[in-house]
């Protein structure tokens, strides 16, 4: 038996599985100082579910007790009561027409963003943001489809440097590419794009035939009028756009696994091919659907409750969102992002290395970021925090990092 | 933008979507008829779930609502209570000794078997049992992995034939092969092997260098003693077997959705490379862990309360396969199956197509069961029951049947 050597060819662990690593060992290390540890590192929410989600699931459990009203798989791309609900209020009240067989309810974007490349060939070439969210280039690396690493970049992949010079927007390519991953507002730089921004890009695929893999997972975050919540807000991007939206960011839903990919039936290869066929046949042979007891949960998302509850969750991150921003912004940081997203992407002081930073703030500060450097070459002297601590915490490690730095 | 051409390799939709599609053009055209529909075709059980597990559901619920207990991200391969239950009640208690980071929780089997496809060469000939369970086959076509199809058949594939002559247990390949596909108890035949019989397949695997990858999700319907209930109960099986379980047919949690996969750190390439590193890395990337209420409610199949409410479920669907078994065989048909398994397997009446039969047993009996021919040219003449419909459901279907065949 062979097996796929490019596994071989990417470290053997995730980046939030290496950080997670690194804090363990610090912990075993230094065990009082390790009581103080806040983590504004991975992306992961900590403020409990809302309540109409709550009531949902709680309902849902007691239906799969009884014989009557007991339900077994679920139908593979989602079940219609909440394919109508993402369809009306994530796209309809926006303008956007979608047939509910365009959405695919899944077990989160990360799964999703991950197995889109099962359905194109290895002969596409992939462009990626660079800092990136690593899922993007590892999964192409794990299918074969980057080629091999040289100074810190893979040979088949099209880098597009997000620097703080270009205002940490890609620039188009400026050679042919045909996989285009975006992500706005962007996981790490905590950016956002404008509709006049994204129509470049819209254009863009269309003229070339490439397709943008557009993931909205922080949709939820965007405050600014000008900046598209779905990619279908753009006209043409039906015919070259695939999205993908989690309830994770919205609504809390990391430890319950729920998103959803949005694939037109106008997206369609130069032969008329719909990519909708190919994901579906994807969807039926390698996963099983959606537990019932989420998707009555991520249903509750959209009920007049669950969508006042939830929008006093994003407040509630937004504003440590500002805390960080702000307080790194007072003592001297430059600072982007938190506007329309809940990382704050800070430049490391003194040109500090990003793991280096990584470790003097774990050890002096036992503070948990993530290394820009994580998210590729361009994100080396920077470095992510996240908005998603509790308000406390979130204070109370802007106020260690503010003594530390104050000049 | 290129697709993967693999993808227009197959028909356009799975096995089990045509069967549903099938039932619902029926219902449209025959909507007296169609409410006397009994679904004994795909596997999807009906009890409501256990008690125990109902309970363990509610109380994580109830955590996920208040930040001191919230839940965020799960850990990737499964939170330890499971990984640990699972260690103890599956493996420890037949003496196998695992550790818990050779064990990975999932979203179900069908999720397991279909990707772990992504970490081999596609350069492996594989060898399956015809008839198979389909997502076998498809997710190696989708892959790239099973050449071209003819007369049935794709090129590239080993096909073992499971068939009357040889109770329907594959025989040793001839040729060398790299990746050997076993499912037992079988699916769609419903036959077990003993360990004997496997301990052969293990013995041929570390001689050839070959890996089994092992389906035992229908394991709780073991009745006889001499049946394994994982192959790691086969001296050897850890240096070359992966093994599958699911939650869905033991304790019912098929619209639940929970499983898990077992990669010994034994089990490597020639140069040593260990193939549970290869898993973990590719659960990590494209993977995000299984929801926290779903593992709790995993957890508590393993209490006593739960144990003994499931091993009543199983009995529940065992009493069924024994109507359907000694009812068909009262009239005459020929059959297989059910002693070890919540299938019944029969060969058709006089010689009948296997669609030809789905189609006459819908339209006359309004039966819905599985045709052979879905699982491999060797189905062909043959036919799938399942167990997993009610009691007075499963009896009046068998009863239609005998009054229909009665010579």
């Amino acid at each position: 038996m062979k097996i796929n050597e490019n596994f071989l060819k990417i470290e053997s662990s995730y980046l939030f599985s290496n950080i997670a690593k690194k804090v363990k060992e610090y912990s075993l290390a230094n065990p009082e100082k390790a009581k103080d540890i806040i983590r504004l590192g991975i992306g992961d929410v900590t403020r409990p579910l809302a309540p109409a989600c709550i009531e949902a699931m709680h309902k849902a459990v007691d239906e799969m007790s009884k014989g009557e009203t007991f339900r077994g798989y679920p139908p593979e791309y989602g079940y219609d009561f909440l394919l109508e609900a993402i369809r009306d209020n994530d796209y309809k009240s926006r303008g956007v027409e979608l047939d509910i067989s365009e959405i695919f309810v899944s077990d989160g974007a990360k799964s999703d963003t991950g197995n889109i490349g099962d359905i194109f060939s290895l002969q596409n070439k992939v462009a990626i943001c660079d800092p990136v969210y690593p899922v993007y280039v590892d999964t192409n690396v794990m299918s074969g489809r980057s080629g091999d690493k040289a100074d810190g970049k893979w040979s088949n992949i099209y880098y597009m440097p997000c620097i703080a010079e270009n205002k940490f927007l890609p620039q188009l390519p400026k050679e042919k590419v045909d996989l285009i991953y975006l992500c706005f507002p962007n996981n790490p730089t905590g950016m956002a794009i404008t509709k006049a921004e994204l129509k470049k890009w819209v254009d863009y695929a269309n003229e070339n035939g490439a397709v943008i893999l557009y993931d909205a997972a922080y949709e939820a975050f965007i405050t600014e009028d000008d900046v598209p919540h779905t990619i279908y807000e753009i006209e043409g991007a039906k015919t070259c756009a695939v999205e993908f939206k989690s309830f994770s960011k919205t609504a809390g839903f990391t430890g319950v696994r729920c998103g959803y990919t949005v694939v037109p039936h106008e997206l369609k290869t130069a032969d008329g091919t719909e990519l909708n066929k190919l994901w579906a046949r994807r969807q039926a042979t390698k996963f099983n659907g959606v537990s019932y007891i989420t998707q009555r949960a991520a249903e509750a998302v959209y009920s007049p409750q669950g969508k006042q509850q939830v929008r006093e969750i994003i407040e509630y991150y937004r504003h440590n969102a500002k805390t960080i921003y702000e307080g790194l912004k007072a003592c001297g940081f430059e600072v982007y992002g938190a506007k329309n997203s809940p990382y704050v992407w800070l430049k490391t002081p003194e040109n500090m290395g990003s793991w280096e930073f990584f470790d003097m703030l774990l050890d002096k500060l036992q503070v948990v970021g993530t290394p820009g450097e994580g998210f590729g070459p361009n994100g080396e002297g920077y470095f992510r925090l996240t908005a998603f601590g509790s308000k406390e915490n979130t204070e109370k490690a802007v106020e260690r990092i503010k003594n530390y730095f104050a000049k």
